[in-house]
């Protein structure tokens, strides 16, 4: 076990708002953070002691950006491997190589979750056409067509309605590395978010039920709306994830709830914290942001316990114009993620609304 | 009325850790924080997105950086007024020059609060000795002999209980400048953290209640353990103040509550975000440093109802080799500074704690 004390600095490849968040919660305790990012007037330099802007393929910056900090961490799930690897070398990193190879791969995730006996939808990974068309007589119309890397927010996915559809479905994801999918219905999308300590420790967010717009997420409440057991048993599922990765840091879950009974199914899991978690940082005496810097820095996990109902609504693009209304709303708390432009789809914001006196939807 | 939107750049005066809280309650609205500040190495900087380190009468560069920010403020009250003025006349300041000559000089500050109304210790002006010797037989023992200008935790102070304490007393102060204020014995010091937005609107946190050690705040407990119709008038006193200025921001006020059938006696006002207030951080929908964050950028000023009473206990000097009892707490919200050095008398961090489930002390 590595533990940084505050004041130690912290090493972060990426600099987006997930970043910007990291680094708000590591000051708060008293780390520095040093923000690796090959981004122009990225949201997290704005917040952070050091910047190198440089590629995750430069080794000799690497080198020098892993000896300068006591411990590494990233705020997003496609830097590549081997940039992990160079700078497990040099400094200790959380989450491990090991376990960015299994999340950037939507084969090997799915491969490594039905492995330790949680339930996925089906799926078969095809490198031409030609298995695709075969693969779908197993899984059946409709399935989903995924590249395995590198997708987020509904890119790099295609619905393959009927076997005409699957030619023009395969043209537009550009990739032989393609993953298809039975395309699950469900109910209700939830997530949840898991931390592990370098001791073992695990301490698990409620579950956020989460409503999306245009394949992005659009509200998270928590806690979600289904029985305290199926709440319980999505935890339970997490926990064992997170223990069989032998994870540090904070990782999210996506399950689809499906059916009068509900089964659980994973859709995908993020190794770092996630926009379904944001309303943590009021919501909660420690937010996801500061549980991850809790546990990559060996530091004890802090308490989860919801202060009651919470609701998070993104602000994508132009909601962002809506600004004035949520900083007159005595219950909102508002964030804003220093961006300049509000493209269509960027995500400039969100505000977070806790009802502490409600502890479920139910009351 | 000047409104600073969130994207706006805030130039801030001073680099400690009320700075650099303010600049993480700035970034989470998302405003970019540019920091002017002699001192090597200060907290804020670890936090901003652009420092300026250079002296206070360094015109060139003040007015450098005041074409560079769009509103300026400040995180501590000796900045020399003169660099104020200068500010001023490129970009607005809040709060004004104005303002801050009347709380840099005890003098002045207690001409005011008595123009208005409003009780202090007795007090009178000196500039020599036999001036002093005089005022003394007015006001009487035991009494303290204060610098007018500069003097904070208990610094620049020397009591003054008999007579013939008097030549030591005015020499240990190594100042002509000097007040001779009456010694208020006092069953409770208090302060009211009232902010005043650009248009006038005035929201105030609930008092809190100060407890000392080594003339250095240890504890601030909130509410104050005072009855409710005595907290309002606390509170109405600290409005009058901040109506009366014209003030524009946070704003401290210091009481002395003495006797059966309390007397409140204003002690002194500090313009900007005090650490008497660090519990709203965690106990309040919006904290002191979001709140002066509104108002000197013109946003609607925000929620300060409590959650529940809470606890702040400063962490000083080698307090924080505690750090780590406060990170197991689940109930604590942990504060650390950045500052490397634990000196004797260093604030270098501060725990919260906060109890929603109790609306005061009595319940």
């Amino acid at each position: 076990m590595k533990t940084c004390a505050p004041g130690s600095v912290i090493g972060m490849l990426g600099g987006g708002q997930l970043g910007r968040m990291l680094a708000l919660a590591a000051a708060q305790l008293g780390y520095h953070t040093h923000v690796y990012c090959p981004d122009e007037k990225n949201p997290a330099e704005q917040v952070t002691d050091r910047l190198s802007r440089n590629s995750y393929t430069d080794e000799a910056a690497l080198v020098e950006f892993g000896k300068s900090v006591d411990v590494v961490t990233y705020e997003f799930e496609n830097i590549p491997v081997e940039t992990v690897e160079l700078l497990q070398k040099h400094v200790p990193v959380f989450p491990s190589a090991k376990v960015l190879k299994v999340s950037q791969d939507r084969l090997r995730e799915k491969d490594f979750l039905n492995g330790i006996g949680i339930e996925t939808a089906p799926y078969a990974p095809v490198a031409t056409v030609d298995e695709a068309a075969i693969a779908l007589r197993d899984i059946g119309y409709p399935a989903v067509l995924k590249t395995r890397r590198f997708g987020y927010d509904g890119k790099g996915q295609a619905i393959v309605r009927q076997p005409t559809d699957l030619l023009d479905a395969w043209a537009s994801l550009k990739s032989s590395e393609i993953i298809i999918e039975g395309f699950i219905p469900f109910d209700m999308e939830i997530s949840v978010l898991a931390a592990r300590g370098q001791d073992g420790e695990i301490r698990c967010f409620d579950p956020a039920e989460n409503i999306h717009k245009n394949h992005i997420l659009d509200l998270s409440i928590a806690p979600a709306r289904i029985a305290p057991e199926l709440r319980a048993e999505a935890i339970e599922i997490a926990r064992r994830i997170v223990a069989e990765l032998d994870y540090v840091g904070v990782l999210a879950v996506e399950f689809f709830v499906s059916g009068a009974a509900p089964v659980f199914r994973v859709n995908e899991i993020a190794p770092r914290v996630h926009n379904s978690g944001h309303w943590s940082i009021e919501a909660c005496p420690t937010s996801q942001f500061e549980q991850h810097i809790r546990a990559i820095c060996g530091l004890p996990l802090g308490d989860t316990t919801l202060y009651g109902r919470t609701e998070m609504k993104n602000l994508i693009g132009d909601d962002i114009l809506d600004m004035e209304s949520y900083l007159k709303d005595p219950a909102a708390n508002f964030h804003h993620y220093g961006k300049k432009q509000a493209h269509p789809g960027r995500k400039m914001g969100h505000v977070t609304w806790v009802y502490p006196d409600a502890a479920s939807w139910d009351d």
